[in-house]
């Protein structure tokens, strides 16, 4: 038998890829920052303008000149004339000097002279605009001060995070309403096999319905990106080289679905190496499942050869080519969510391999067990009735029952 | 001063809404399976046939009887005739009886007669159509028998789960290329205050750039929901009544944002109890920060009042909304996912209280720790600045520095 393909590891294989200098990097594009949500950001923000712009009580409550409040208690209380009432919005018109205050809202404007904002709960309003005040407040107390939620020019938010519901907010609260993003790589989706049919058709057999163009599909878009997809391909070198030249010209990436190993028909390596260069960088890596998986690159474009196992498809996709496009994305990423389990059994592995182990979770005495899915490992069904993951990385033997694992979800 | 209101836990305040007889349930609507990632499945799913329909091969190798590998070794192999060669998507053509077999490769059909396969690397070829076999392979070896997958009439995929890419592959997997889901709620957003202008504009003093439309609405999108804008509303009861009423018309649910306090125009309760009935169910809830907030029930229609201040309407909406809209969706809910880390500095609490303090995470030392952001509440940034939250229960009064916290990412 002939010799399987030399392996390295997940991470091993990441940077293999990412650093060739071909490596291409996404460009920007201009878009309103509304529609922003999840994309990834690609300038540094800075403030155009203190925020906020101006002097706002943080209470329901008095403006005073602080020093008015000095020493006064509930026994002891001082008393302050009303000359104004500011609401949210409005610019105040009195100043305020010692002896005097004026009625103020949350948000509201603070008048000039003012240094603190005595809570409506600490005051009692005795009529003829009169109040009294029974506890001391501090210089600055309830007041937020212009410019200390930002300051002009300082950076806001970074180059390269993923944009969530409060940057959009705080973008819009420094007028920024169009901003520039990573453009989002187009990947083309590529399956191959004469058994394939589409999923709307009826089975024969001998036949089985495509879903791997589907999953991978799902997970690109799920990535930030747009996938594109393309006719399934015959088990027949000359016409996928030809349909993938085609695809080249629409795509920023490629994926293969299939032809990845080393069987008869797995040309997926020979259609790489018959591109631009450099063509195959990585075939075979030290995972389970997932070994037969292929990184390259034809010129600035990165093509993978993904396994045609749905399940394998789906965990290599998730560890090893959703880091690509991330970095494709510009993206500096960030820690992963991932949940603390008890194992509920022994778990064997390999050394020098990483493990992908499906499982479900269960609560149980504020506890979360982690149990593995039993079945064989290509079936889609071990996937659909799995919450998440465990990573057995390649140094380990295998985990023994009631230890602590880290469970990732899938999306 | 006046009193405020009575408050109740976030639990509390949550399940008095949703044990309202009147919390109504989305209504279902048919899509394409292959547009339903994140969707919520609306139906049991029974699998319509045997999944896989025929015996396949989970490797490349031989179609054999089994019992002709038995007691065989490298010392000892057995010789068997090579009748047919087996790719994906043939059917056999020939019987395999005690001294034949058939190349087969991986998903190849089995054929009649076939109990096991022998993997390649078990094997020698010799020329002449025979080979050897070198090593016994079990009744069953290295065959996904039909319906192993997946049995005619079982359930597959339970109501109320959320679609990732394994289900839409199993559902296409079954030739379910369409299926029923929970039709997405229409969630009106209605900001008010005289003080607010939209984004775009030039800021004038005293006024501030309405954001909470804009952060809210993407929380409602990003949890499976359509947001729907109205006009921002005056400080005045009788125009937040009428433009209520019209919107209520086009929604499923509204959410206030601002106006749910104590203050002279905090007119959002009585608004709700000048709707139908039930009106106000919970007002006040005893959560930092976000503590005047409103659930309430016009007819079959909830409608919240979320405190005006950014920050507070974010926690408010992932801790408090967020359950809600799930419900509404007839989402069955997962386990949350958190990241175990350790504290950095002690926090500390109001007993009767559950707070939510921001904090930002680090890897160091292959521990992850997590630190409060400081700053005041009411500021957008140290939400910006923050990677999730720790929630502090009701009954403790803060956390020590060192000991291990849950955080939850916002989205």
């Amino acid at each position: 038998m002939s010799e399987f393909f030399e392996v390295v590891t997940p991470k091993e294989a990441i940077n293999k890829l990412l650093s060739e200098k071909n490596f291409p990097e996404m460009i920007s594009e201009k878009i309103n920052t509304v529609d922003s949500n999840g994309r990834i950001l690609n300038q540094d923000i800075k403030s155009e303008v203190n925020l906020p712009h101006f002097n706002r009580s943080s209470m329901d409550g008095y403006a005073i000149y602080a020093n008015d409040s000095n020493g006064v208690s509930l026994s002891s209380p001082n008393y302050l004339e009303i000359i104004e009432e500011i609401k949210m919005g409005d610019v105040p018109k009195q100043k305020i000097i010692p002896g005097k205050t004026s009625r103020i809202f949350t948000g509201g404007m603070i008048p000039e002279g003012s240094t603190a904002v005595i809570m409506e709960e600490d005051t009692e309003e005795l009529g003829n605009n009169m109040i009294e005040i029974k506890k001391p407040v501090a210089t600055g107390e309830n007041i937020i001060f212009s410019g200390e939620e930002t300051k002009k020019g300082n950076i806001i938010i970074k180059k390269g995070i993923k944009i969530r519901s409060q940057e959009i907010g705080s973008l819009l609260e420094s007028g920024l309403t169009k901003i520039f993003v990573s453009k989002k790589p187009i990947i083309g989706v590529l399956s191959s096999g004469d058994e394939l049919i589409p999923p709307s058709k009826k089975l024969e057999l001998g036949k089985i319905r495509d879903i791997n163009t589907y999953t991978i599909s799902n997970l690109i878009k799920n990535s930030g990106c747009i996938a594109k997809i393309f006719p399934i391909l015959p088990d027949d070198l000359n016409s996928q080289l030809n349909q993938t030249k085609k695809a080249l010209e629409f795509c920023d990436m490629l994926i293969f679905s299939a032809g990845s190993s080393i069987s008869y028909r797995d040309t997926t390596a020979e259609v790489i190496n018959s591109l631009d260069k450099p063509g195959v960088i990585v075939h075979g890596i030290s995972v389970k499942p997932g070994k037969p998986t292929i990184l390259g690159l034809s010129g600035k474009k990165p093509i993978i050869g993904l396994p045609g196992n749905p399940v394998s498809s789906i965990m290599i996709f998730i560890n090893i080519v959703k880091p690509i496009l991330d970095k494709l994305n510009n993206y500096i990423g960030t820690i992963t969510n991932q949940i603390d389990c008890k194992l509920t059994q022994d778990i064997s592995s390999q050394t020098g391999r990483e493990d992908y182990v499906q499982v479900s979770m269960k609560t149980h005495n504020q506890k979360i067990l982690a149990t593995p899915i039993f079945g064989k490992s290509n079936l889609i069904n071990t996937l659909v009735n799995s919450d998440g993951f465990i990573t057995i990385p390649p140094e380990s033997g295998g985990l023994y029952k009631n230890s602590l694992v880290k469970v990732k979800t899938y999306e």
